[in-house]
């Protein structure tokens, strides 16, 4: 029972949250930038903030170009908006790419880094306060520490933590989730349940995150049936952004595992969407968690609920039809993920020759 | 599921932490004010921040004269000390009075507060920054914004409550509270327990905050044959300690019931210990709430993982002989009771005669 613990963010829940709360965003100051995607906050968000800051007698620009997996150059022209606007403040509205590149504007508007040097900084506190609105329920990103962006020098995703990046508050309402689509549903609760399960099994984790990642995941398996039919009430719906939240909570305290790390390789390359990306890896990762380490990982597969088979399957009937790549290529991404610094951060120690076994059983056989 | 949650204390915890992280210290300052009680640093809790602050060049006075159910004398002169030594950080070691009184003084250095006005000051972010550390597991108070001092005025208990008045950081070594008395330990563990149950029942309840209460009352009622046999392995301290902790995230959160307002008359009026007087009066406060609104108070039940019968019982022998009080007595308490703001926290409204029930049912009789 030797952990740490921190996740400062104030969370505000609940149907209209927003309205409910408007005052919450004054205190900050007089000018706000919204990040967003371009199809992001066509859920309502939008209105809800901007009637927010006609309250609060707060001017706004909304920068909406954050393409999924967020580059470098997107959230450096994010940046540049906010100095000449002299934004007080970043609302970020969306999934986990305009929440994470929000953090990213908001520490560049305050920080002169040099293009390319994004990875490399060190980042000091002095980051625009934050604002995170979830439009879907998976990254969990509202609660983190984390942005992760796209690296082309390095091919792969990187992430940029530092505790500066939490954001001040998260509101979130289920209602703006109500009508994402169904893969996007699947894939982001896929990232969320990685999330938790990976959490578990983190050189970081301990009893306060345990607790938290078992709750995420009987919430958020609870929801199994929903995310098989397609179907899904208001009340499914809050769930899955409350377990998705908890599982942030998890990794904003554990990081996450070689999932990721290998998921960040289908993303790059093919395009993969990176709760999808991880949903097809991680059944293979815990069997192999689970031969390797028994003990390590016997409280994780206790957690799921189920046994790790039927697990595996539901997983797989969420899923369909799974993509292939040949053979080459999978050694290639063993070997890249081999040096991904998520491999330290897993209790279960994965060799690259492990790496390899998840890839090809999970996405192999071309 | 509407709720808002905060909690921003750094949590660190673990044998030996304060050792391993005794840099954690270092960025607040140069001169430290430990806060603490007579006996509350003899636990080699003192010896580690000492330790530590060697390591870091820190200057530091103590103040160990915090008496049981701190009053507002005892916090001014904290605060004189700290003012005249130009204290940065206020370090907390002890029970729920240190801790308690450590928030108040590091309130009182830095805002002018006249006598008598400590109740209905407006307490603004202006507040030395504080690290906690517990030495009983009950109260919570590491990671909540409150302090509770004694109102003479009023005589009662009053709660003094400000985000600012979050520490920075709690360290959770459990070796402190290996050799705490086993009254100490009933009394605080069953604090802990009502903190737990009580916040389920706050108007204020979340979906985090009841998933952070069922995990403490599992790990703190899991420890009931510890509690009642007397004998504490390193585990179980380990696991009142944590449980305590999730407890006070909930409080932090939700503020506390009925239980704690009639509680602090028995303590006003007659020392008892806070944790007995909560521990006295919960079971039959909780066969009422399952009476008044049994769909309201089914969860609670549901996570004491025992009939409420059974839980009566426990408690029931962990306290043994119980103090009783004549009717006119407690007549005039559920009066008191009746005025105290908690009442209204409390998702089932109790009225006085409620109250009176409690009371001459928990401690009536004589």
């Amino acid at each position: 029972m030797q952990y740490q613990f921190y996740m400062p963010v104030k969370i505000v829940s609940g149907e209209d949250c927003i309205k409910k709360h408007a005052d919450l965003f004054a205190p900050f100051g007089k000018r706000v930038l919204v990040v967003t995607g371009k199809s992001s906050a066509k859920n309502g968000a939008l209105e809800d903030v901007v009637h927010a800051f006609n309250l609060n007698a707060q001017s706004y620009e909304v920068y909406d170009s954050v393409p999924p997996n967020p580059t470098v150059e997107s959230v450096q022209e994010g940046a540049r908006i906010a100095r000449d606007m002299r934004a007080d403040l970043i609302v970020a509205i969306g999934g986990g790419s305009p929440m994470d590149a929000a953090k990213a504007v908001a520490m560049l508007a305050r920080q002169g880094v040099q293009e390319g040097d994004v990875f490399a900084h060190k980042i000091t506190d002095d980051v625009l306060p934050m604002i995170h609105i979830p439009t879907t329920a998976g990254t969990g990103s509202e609660v983190t520490p984390y942005a992760i962006l796209t690296n082309d020098e390095k091919q792969t995703k990187t992430s940029i933590s530092s505790p500066a990046l939490f954001p001040k508050i998260a509101f979130l309402d289920a209602k703006y989730t109500m009508s994402l689509p169904l893969p996007t549903t699947v894939n982001t609760a896929a990232d969320a349940i990685s999330h938790a399960a990976e959490g578990m099994l983190s050189v970081r984790a301990g009893a306060l995150s345990d607790a938290l990642a078992r709750q995420s995941l009987r919430v958020l398996l609870g929801e199994l049936p929903a995310l098989l039919s397609g179907h899904f009430s208001y009340e499914s719906r809050k769930n899955l952004l409350f377990g998705a939240m908890l599982a942030g909570t998890v990794i904003a305290n554990t990081g996450t595992s070689p999932v990721h790390g290998m998921g960040y390789c289908l993303t790059y390359f093919h395009d993969v969407p990176h709760g999808r990306a991880n949903g097809l890896l991680l059944p293979v990762f815990l069997e192999i968690c689970a031969r390797k380490d028994p003990a390590r990982t016997a409280p994780v597969l206790e957690a799921l609920g189920m046994p790790l088979q039927a697990f595996s399957e539901n997983m797989a009937a969420l899923f369909g039809r799974r993509e292939c790549y040949d053979d080459s290529t999978l050694r290639d991404y063993a070997a890249r993920s081999a040096r991904n610094k998520n491999i330290k951060n897993c209790a279960v120690h994965f060799e690259e020759a492990d790496l390899y076994e998840v890839f090809s059983r999970s996405v192999g056989g071309r």
